[in-house]
C-alpha cells in the first residue's frame, strides 16, 4: 500500500506542529482527555476504581494506528475504534461515561488548536524581533520609496521594514485576541443539552458544571460556550484561519518587496551559510524563500475560502459535513503558516541589503525627486514661479526621455538645470540642494524608533519566544 | 446612457448604509476631512484665511456628481477632479495642503468602514433582542433535536434559538473588537513619511502629531497606525469582512435549520402581515427570506476571498491594484450583511413555530428515544439485561421497519413493549416512562437562560440599538 | 520523527489514484521521462551510449525516498537531488542533457493530472450508471416534489435522480473537453525558448521539434503549448480544479437532497452489508456518506480558490511562487474528487427509498396539489368560477390550519370539499380527480428516459468504466 | 432616497454589457421572451387572439422601472409585478401562459448570460489581435528573460507578448467551447416536469417539445436542458465564471510583467494621448491600468468563490437560495471582465517599450549569461576545463560581488577575462562571443511566428471583432 505524506507537514512544518496533530500526538491527547474527563468523574462522586485510572495511565503512551485502523474499517466509527483499543489495553471500561463521541472530539480538536495557536505566537513574536533588529541596522539606509513600482519620495529601508513590521503586529494582536476569549465547547453531549452527564450525577448540574471546569482546566482554555448542539459553530474555525491568514499579511508583503527588490538588486534574500551562487550565473540570487512564503499566502486563502464555507451552515444540533473539511483544513493550515514563519525567519536571517546599488539608484532619481525643492529655491532667489516651473519641466522631461533612449546612461538634470540661467541656481546650489536630499525622508526615523520600542516590549515580554530558532528549511 | 443600480444597496440594504456609501454622501464626507485639517492646520500656525474656511464651509453640500465626473475625465484622476470642483466652488485654493490623495481617500473610506461597523453592531443587538425573546418564549417548547438531520435526543425550541444566538453573541465580541481597535492611517503622505506635512510645519514633529490627533478626533477613530507606506496594509480590509462574515454565520445556521423546519411543517418564516398563502397550497409558505439570507451569507464569501487576496499584496510602499478591488467589496460587503441582518431580523419578526406539528413529531420519535430509560427501567424490575436488549431490540427494529414499510402509520413501539411479557413493564408503566421524556431536555433550560441573562445586559447597554424596527423588505 | 499522513489520501482515495501521486510512483515517471528523452536523443543523433540507456533502465524502480530527501538537505535542490540519486544508481551521467528542472517536473506533473483525469472518468461513469439504473428503477415512484423545501407539484424518484444526473453528464462533457484538448508543456528549456536542446541539436529546430513530439508519445498527450516561459500558465491548473469542482456538483445536490429525505424518512443512503442501526436508535440511518460528499465539495472549493489565486500572476519567464501552492492543490483536489466518487457511489449501491413513508408524504399533500383541477371540474359542472375558488380557499385554508394547531392530524380537505354543496362534487368524483393526481407528473417519464437512453450509450462506450466496483470506504 | 449605482458597470463597464444587464434592457427582453412563448403557443394551438399579440408588442417598450417596484413592493413577488404590468399597458391578459415564474427568469437570465459571453468574445480577439500586433513589431527586440525575477537567459520582447497571448488564446478555445455547448433551460414548469405546458396542450408531449424548440430559436441557443427542477443546474454559472476568470489570466499575468518592467524602465503602459507626466516626476509613468486589471482579475476570484458555493448546493427541485446571489455575481463577473478588457485592450493600444534601457539592462546581465559559451570556447582553445571554470567563476564572483558593493558601476566581466592569461581568449574574441549573445534566443521568434499565424486566422474569421475600439477608460 502506497503512503502519501502530507507535504505541507513533511517539507515545511516542524516537529512541534506536527507533533500536535500527529495520528498518534492525538491518540495520547484524547486519552489524557478521556482520564481526567475519569478522574473529575471520580472526584465527584461516581465510583471508578483507583486500579482502573491507574491502568489507563499506564497504557496511555502505546500507540498502535494500524490496530485501531483495523477496528475502525470493522465499526466504520473511529471513535468506537479508539475507545475498545484504550479500554483493552489498560483491561478496564471506565473511560468515556456520559460522553458522546463529540464530546472527546471537539475538545481535543480544540486543544490541538489552541496549542497550535500558541506555537504560532512564538514564531510571530520571533519574526517581529528579527524585523526589528533589521529596522535598527537600516535605520538610516537612505532608500528610494516606491509607489506603483515607480520611485516616488525617499525613505530609509529600516522603515520600509518596519512597515511591514507593524502589519505583523496588528495582525498578533488578533492573534492574542483570539487565545483570550477562545471557547471550549465542553462536554455538552449529543445535542448539546448535556443530558447524559446530568443523569450520570442525579441531575446535579453543579456537578456536571464542576466536571466541565476541570476539564477546562486540564485543557488550558479559560473560556467555554454553554449553548451549543452536537458540534460549536463553526465560526470559530473560520476565525482561526481568518487571523492565521492575517499573520501571514506582513511576511508576503515583505517577501513580495524582497522579490522587486532583488530584481534590482538593491536586497535579496541572501544565501544559506555556505550557499553560492552558480559560477556561471552569481548574479541570480533566486527569491526561491520569499516565493514560497507567497505561496503559503495563498494556499492560507484555500483553507480559509473552506472555512468559509462552513460557516452558517449548521442544520439543526449539527452533524458532519464538516468533518473532512476540518480534518483538512485545521492541520494544513496550521502546518501552512508554520511553514511560513519558518520561512520566512529564515529569510530574515539570511538576507542583505546592498547599499551600493541602492546608492546607484538613489542617483539615478533623487534629481527628479527633488525638483519641488529647487523650484522652491529658485522662486527664493526671485525667478518667478511660472518661469521656474517651465524650465524645470524642460529639463527634467528631457532628461528622463535622454535617458530612455539612450542618449544618456546617467541622471544629468542636475547640469542641465546648472546651464539654465532662467533658473539662476549655481551647479553649488544644486549640489547642496541635491544632498539635502538625504533628509528629505520625513519621519521615517520616527516611526520605525515606535516600531522598535513596541517590540522591545513585545521581546521583552516573551524573551524565549524570540530568541527561537528555525530549523533547517529545504 | 444606461445606469445601472448596485442591486445589493437598491433591493436589501437600507438608507443609513447607503447613506455612508453613496458617490454624494463620500463627497461630503471628503469636504468635511479637508476642512478638518484645514482648520487644524491654521490652529497649527498656516496662513489659512478665515474667509476661505467659511467659503468652504457653505458650499460644502453642493454635490454635483457629473461635473466632478466630467473633470475626472479629462484628469483622469479623481481626487485632482474633486479638489478642483470644490475649489471652484468655494472660489479659493487652501484645501488639500501638504496632502496625498491617499491622505484623504485611506481615512475617508476608513471612515465610511468605521461608520458602517456601528450601523452593524445596532443590527446585531436588535437581532440578539428578538433571539432572546423568541429563547424565552419557546423556553419549554419540547422538541426533537436532530443531528444528521435525525431525530436524535430531545431539546427545547428556545434552547435551539439560544444556540444559534450564542454563535452570533461570540461574533458580536468579535465585532466589538475590531471596533476598539480599528487603527486609521492618518496623515502619512505619499511614502508614508509624513514628508509634507512635516515640510509645512518646518519639521515641526510635533505639530504633525497634533494635526494628526485632530484628523482622528474629527473621524472619532481612537487609534492610528505609525508606520505604513502610501496605503495602511490591506489585512485590515481582510479582518473587516471576517468579522462580517463572522456575523452573518449565527444567521445563517439559523435560517438553513427554519428552511428544514419549514419542510417538516414544525415552523416557519411566516408572512408579512396581511400576506396569505395561495388558495391553491395554503400549506405553502416558502422560506424565501430565510433562503435569502443564506444567499447573502454565500455572497460575503465571495468578498472575503477579495479580501484575502488584497492582503500580503503590497509591493514596496503600494499602489492601487487593490482600488478597484475595495470600490466593490467593502461597499458591498456591507450592503450585503446589512441586508442580510434587515431579512433576518425580518424573519424574526415573523416567524412561527406549530406546535401541534412538534408534537406529533415527538411523538413519532420519542418513543426511540426513551428506549435506553425502558431498559434500565426493566433491569431494575429484575429482568437481566441481555433479554432486555434483545426484546427491545427486536420491537424497536420491527416498528422502524414496519412503519416503512406502511404497515404501520403511527409508532406503536409502547405496545409492542406493553405486550412482551420478556420485560414485565405494564402499559402504565411505560406511558409513564415516555411521559418522562417531557424531562429528558437536560440543560437546555438552563443554558437558554444564561443567553437570555446575556443578551440583558447588552440590551441594557444598548437601548436603541435593541428597540430598532427594520425596514419592509422586498 | 513524526510522520504525518495525508489525511485525503490515506483515508478516502484509491490506491490507482496514489500510485500516480506518491513520491515513489512520482519518481519513477520522471525516470520513465529521462529514458524517453534520453532515448529521443540519441534516436535523433546524440552520442549517448546503449548500455548506459540499459544501466538506467535496470535501475529506475528503485527508488530510495530518504536518501534523495538527504540529498536535498544538503543541495536545496530538489530535482538535483533526483538526477544525481538516479546516476549515482546507474553509473552513468547522460540524463537531463539540455534540460532545465522544469522540461522535468512540469511534464511529469501534467503527465499526473493526465492520468488522474482519466481515473476520475472512469469513476464518473460508474457513478453515471448506477444513477441510471436508480431512475429506471425508480421510474415510477411517484413523489412530492418540494420547491422551496415544501410540497409544490407531483415528480417522479427516477426522475428527480437523472436530474441530478444531468448535472453530472454535463459536467462530464468538461472533463471530456479537459482531456482531449490538455495541452503539455514539453521541452522549452529555462525561459521557453529551448535554447539548450537547440545548442545541443546544432540549432537544427526540426529534430527539437521531433523530440518534442517523441516526449508526447511517451507521455500519451496530443497536444502541447507554443509559447511559454519556464512553466505553462497556471490558468491550465485553475481550469483543471474548476472541472473537478463541476463534476462535484451534480452528486453534492443529490447528496443534499438525500440528507433532507432521510429527515423526512422517505429515502436513506441506506448502511453497509450487515450493519444495522443501533437497537436504541433503530430510526437513525445517520446520512454520514452524504455529509461527506458534501464536505469534499467544500474542500473543492477552497482548493479552486487556490487556483484562481495562482492563474493570472505569473511574473516574467515564471518563478516558484507556485510551486508549493500546486505540491498541495494538484493532488489534493484528485484526493478529494477520488474520495467523492467511491463515497458517491458508494451511496449509489447502498441506497433506498420507502414507498410507504412516500405514499404517507403524498397523501398528506395532494389534495392541496389537486385544488386547481378541482376547482376545473367543479366550474365544468356549471359552478361559477368565484364561487368555487372561495369555497376551496376557504377549506384548504382551513385545513392546513386544523393541521398545524393539532385539531386533525390528516389532510380531510376532500371531506371538506364533498360537504359542501356549493362545489357541487360528490365524493367519488373528488377521488377520481385525486387519483388522476398520480398522473400529473408531466413528462418526469420522457425525461428520464432522455438520461436513461444517453447514459446507455456512454456505458456502451466505456464498459469497462460502468462496471468499476469502489473500494470500502470508512 | 440615495442612489448606488453599481461601480463595476459606472465606472468600468461598456454601453453594450450595461445595456444587456440594465433593469430596463433585461424587461424589454422578458416581454420579447413572453412575446415568442405567446406566438408560439398560438401556432400552436392556442386561442390566443391576434390583437392581444400586437398589443403587447406595441407596449413592450414602454419601460415604467418605477411602476414596477411599486407593484413589487406589494405583491412582494418580482415577477408577478412584471406580468401586471405588462398586461396593464397592453390590456390584455395573454401572456405567461402555463408558465412559471422559473420559465421566464431562468431564460431571460440565460439569454443575459449568453449574450454578454458573445460581446466578452469580441473583446477577446480584439486584444489578442493588438497582442500579435505587439508579438510582430517587437519580434527581434532582445531583452533578458528573467525567471524569479532575476536575469536568466535571453529572449524577446515579441515572444514574451506571444507566451501571455498564448493563455489567452487557449481561454478563448474555453469560451468557444462554452458558448457552442451552453444549455437552456427551456419550460420545464415549476418543478421542471413541463406539467403546465402539457396540460396547456392535452398532454401532447410532441407540441410542447415543438414549443421549447421555438423560444430555443428566439433565444438563439442550440441546446437545452432535459432534466431539470424549478431550475438549471448551478455548475452552470460556475463554469461561467470560471472561463471568465480564464480570459483575465493571460491579461493579468501581462499586466504584472508590465508593471514590473516599468519598476526598470524597460517598458511601460504609457500615457492617453496628450497625456504628459508631472513636471516634478517626469519618469513617474504609473502603472495604474496594469494595476487595475490586476484588480479585476482579484475580483473575479471573488465571483467565482461566490459561483463555486452555489454549485451542488441544490435542495430537491431547488429555491431561491441562489437568488441574490447571481443577482450580483453575473452581471458583476460581466461587467469586470468587460472592465479588465477595456482596459487591457488600452494598455496594449498605449504602451511602450525602451531600447535604450533594455540594452543597458542586456549589457549589465549579458557577460555572465554567456560565460558558459565563453568556457567552451577556451577549451576549444586547449585550456583545461578545470581551468577555466576555475577562472571563470572567480572573475564572475568578483565581478558581481564588486558591482553590489559599487567597487564599479558597469558589468567588467570582460575586462577581466581578457586580462586573465589562464583562458587564453583576446578581447576580440570575448566581443565576438558576447556578441553572438544575440543569437542566443533559442526558437523564440519561431514559437512567436506560430503565435502570430494562429491569431492572424483568428482575426481573419473575425474581422469586426479584430477591429474593435474600446472606449475611453478612467
Amino acid at each position: 500500500m502506497t503512503m502519501i505524506p502530507n507535504v505541507l507537514a513533511e517539507r515545511y512544518a516542524t516537529e512541534p506542529m506536527k507533533a500536535i496533530w500527529s495520528a498518534e500526538g492525538r491518540i495520547v491527547l484524547e486519552r489524557e482527555f478521556w482520564i481526567a474527563v475519569m478522574k473529575g468523574q471520580r472526584d465527584l462522586g461516581l465510583d471508578i476504581p483507583e486500579e482502573a485510572i491507574a491502568a489507563y495511565e499506564s497504557v496511555k503512551d502505546q500507540v498502535d494506528a494500524q490496530s485501531i485502523m483495523d477496528r475502525e474499517r470493522i465499526t466504520r466509527h473511529d471513535v468506537k475504534a479508539r475507545i475498545e483499543e484504550f479500554c483493552d489495553l489498560a483491561g478496564h471500561e471506565q473511560i468515556h461515561k456520559g460522553m458522546t463521541s463529540r464530546d472527546l472530539t471537539e475538545n481535543v480538536e480544540q486543544l490541538q488548536v489552541f496549542r497550535s495557536l500558541g506555537v504560532i505566537h512564538t514564531k510571530v513574536v520571533a519574526a517581529l524581533a528579527r524585523m526589528k533588529k533589521h529596522s535598527v541596522t537600516w535605520r538610516d539606509l537612505f532608500i528610494t520609496a516606491r509607489t506603483h513600482n515607480v520611485a516616488a519620495q525617499p525613505t530609509t529601508f529600516g522603515k520600509r521594514i518596519a512597515m511591514f513590521g507593524e502589519d505583523l503586529l496588528v495582525a498578533l494582536e488578533q492573534l492574542d485576541h483570539l487565545i483570550e476569549t477562545y471557547p471550549v465547547r465542553g462536554l455538552k453531549g449529543a445535542v448539546g443539552t448535556q443530558l447524559d452527564q446530568l443523569s450520570l450525577f442525579d441531575n446535579d448540574a453543579e456537578k456536571v458544571d464542576q466536571l466541565e471546569q476541570r476539564v477546562m482546566e486540564h485543557l488550558g482554555i479559560k473560556r467555554r460556550w454553554t449553548n451549543v448542539g452536537q458540534v460549536y459553530p463553526r465560526s470559530l474555525d473560520t476565525t482561526t484561519v481568518s487571523v492565521l491568514l492575517a499573520l501571514a499579511s506582513g511576511p508576503s508583503s515583505f517577501a513580495k518587496t524582497l522579490r522587486l527588490m532583488a530584481g534590482h538588486e538593491t536586497a535579496s534574500e541572501g544565501f544559506a551559510k555556505g550557499q553560492t551562487g552558480s559560477s556561471a550565473m552569481p548574479h541570480k540570487m533566486n527569491s526561491r524563500s520569499c516565493e514560497r512564503v507567497n505561496g503559503f499566502h495563498t494556499i492560507l486563502q484555500g483553507y480559509l475560502s473552506m472555512g468559509a464555507a462552513l460557516a452558517g451552515d449548521q442544520w439543526n444540533e449539527g452533524d458532519v459535513s464538516c468533518s473532512v473539511v476540518r480534518r483538512v483544513m485545521l492541520p494544513d493550515a496550521f502546518f501552512a503558516i508554520d511553514g511560513l514563519l519558518e520561512t520566512f525567519i529564515t529569510i530574515l536571517d539570511q538576507m542583505d541589503a546592498y547599499p551600493a546599488v541602492i546608492e546607484r539608484e538613489n542617483a539615478y532619481y533623487l534629481p527628479f525627486l527633488m525638483t519641488t525643492t529647487i523650484m522652491m529655491e529658485a522662486v527664493k532667489n526671485g525667478v518667478g514661479r511660472e518661469t521656474a516651473h517651465k524650465a524645470i519641466k524642460e529639463h527634467a522631461v528631457g532628461t528622463v526621455n535622454d535617458l530612455r533612449v539612450g542618449k544618456i546612461t546617467s541622471n544629468d538634470l542636475l547640469d542641465r538645470l546648472a546651464g539654465d540661467d532662467r533658473l539662476g541656481l549655481s551647479r553649488e546650489q544644486l549640489d547642496a540642494i541635491l544632498a539635502g536630499g538625504q533628509d528629505k525622508i520625513g519621519a521615517a526615523k520616527a516611526q520605525l524608533d515606535t516600531f522598535v520600542a513596541t517590540v522591545d516590549k513585545l521581546v521583552a515580554d516573551n524573551p524565549n519566544a524570540a530568541a527561537y530558532e528555525p530549523g533547517a528549511i529545504l
